[in-house]
C-alpha cells in the first residue's frame, strides 16, 4: 500500500465513523444508485443540480449531505462520478465485508440467505441458525445450518456482528437475545414484533409488513 | 352470508377504506405480532397498558390508534384479544389476497417469489416478469416468468393491481412506467434507486440498503 493510499484510508475511517442522521444515512443509497446509472452510460462528472432533478431532492440538501463525507463539487463542472461514487461506497460500508448470521432459516431467512444482491452491498452471511430438524444441517444453502444451541461455540470459531432475525413473531425478543448473548452487536428485525436491545446494540427494523399495510391501505382507498 | 355478517362487511370496507397516518399503519402490524403471541399463548383479554409495556409505545397512543379502527377497550378488561386480532388483519388487508407481479426475477425477486410469508400476509404474487432469457420461461419458481414485453396481454388475462420491482437500478424507473402503463395500481420498490410515479399510484419503498447503510454506519461509530 502506498503513504497516499494509506492516508486515505485513515481519512475514510474516520469518516465512516461519524454518526449521521437518519434522513441523510437514507438518502445516501439513492445518490449511490444514481451514480452507478451515470457510470454505466460513462458520465464523468454530475452536477448537485442533475442528482437534485432526477431524484426530486432538494440541491442544497444533496450538498449537504454530500459534505458530511467530504466530498466537495467543482463550480460548473460538479462532482467527479468515479470519486463520488467509491466514496459514496466507502462510506455506507457497501465495500468492507460484513459478517451475519440468519437466525430463523424459514421461507424469508432461506430467501435472504439465497439472495445474493447483499453481498454485493457487503452484507456476508456467514451460517444460519434454527430449532427444527428440518432446517438444521441443511446443505444446500450455500452455509451452513445450525442449532441455535450452538450459536456460542460458532460464534468462537467463526465470529459474526450483525444478528438478521428472520423467526416467528412470538419468539422474535428471545432469539434476539440469544443472539446478542453470544456475541452480536447488531439486529436486523423482519419480524413484525418489536424487539427491544439495551443500549449500544445497533437496531434496524425492516417492517416488511407494515409496507403490505401501507400498499394495501392506500389501493383500498383508490378503489373508492 | 348472514346480514349480520354483511353488515360486518360492509363497516369494515368502510374503516378499511379511510387513509391512515402513516406512523399509526406503521404501528398496526406491531399490535397485530403482539396479538397473535398472545393468542398463542391463549390469553383471552389484553389493557393498553400491557401493551404498551411490551412494545414500549404510549397506552395513549394506542388507544388513539385503535380508535381508527372502530375498537374501543373495555374498563379494567381491555380489549378482547381474538376481536383485536381479526380486525387488525382485516383492516391491515392482511386476511384478503392482493394480487402482484414480481418486476425483476434476479436474486431478489427469485427469494420473494420464495418467500411463503408474503402470502400469509396477503400478497398473492401471480406472475413474474423479466428480460433475461435465463429467467423468462422458468418452471421451478412456482409461478409463470415471462418476458416484460408480454405484460399488457398477461394483464388482461390475469390481472394484478401491485408491481413489486426488483431490477437493477438503472432500469428500475422505466419497470415502474412499464408496470403502471399495463395497469398496476401500486409499486412496491425494493431498489435503490428512488422511483417517481404519477399522483393517484401507490408507492411504498423497502429500502433494504439504506437499512443495510445504518448498521453498518452504526456498528462502525461502536468499534472505536
Amino acid at each position: 500500500m502506498t503513504t497516499a493510499e494509506s492516508a486515505n484510508l485513515t481519512t475514510m475511517n474516520q469518516i465512516s465513523s461519524i454518526i449521521l442522521p437518519e434522513p441523510t444515512l437514507r438518502r445516501l443509497p439513492w445518490y449511490l444508485a444514481y451514480v452507478e446509472i451515470l457510470q454505466k452510460m460513462r458520465i464523468e462528472f454530475v452536477s448537485s443540480t442533475q442528482i437534485s432533478r432526477a431524484l426530486s431532492v432538494d440541491a442544497s440538501q444533496i450538498a449537504k449531505d454530500l459534505s458530511f463525507l467530504n466530498i466537495k463539487g467543482k463550480t460548473r463542472i460538479g462532482y467527479e462520478v468515479n470519486t463520488l461514487g467509491e466514496t459514496l461506497a466507502d462510506f455506507l460500508g457497501f465495500s468492507r465485508s460484513h459478517k451475519a448470521y440468519m437466525i430463523g432459516c424459514g421461507s424469508l431467512g432461506e430467501a435472504l440467505i439465497r439472495d445474493s444482491g447483499l453481498s454485493k452491498y457487503g452484507l456476508e452471511i456467514i451460517a444460519g441458525f434454527d430449532i427444527d430438524p428440518a432446517a438444521v444441517g441443511r446443505q444446500d444453502l450455500g452455509v451452513p445450518i445450525y442449532h441455535i444451541d450452538r450459536i456460542y461455540e460458532i460464534m468462537e470459531k467463526n465470529p459474526a456482528s450483525i444478528g438478521i432475525l428472520a423467526v416467528p413473531s412470538e419468539v422474535a425478543q428471545e432469539s434476539a437475545d440469544i443472539a446478542i448473548g453470544a456475541g452480536v452487536k447488531a439486529i436486523w428485525n423482519f419480524t413484525p414484533y418489536r424487539v427491544k436491545v439495551a443500549e449500544g446494540i445497533v437496531m434496524a427494523n425492516t417492517s416488511i409488513y407494515a409496507h403490505l399495510a401501507l400498499i394495501f391501505n392506500r389501493l383500498n382507498s383508490i378503489d373508492r
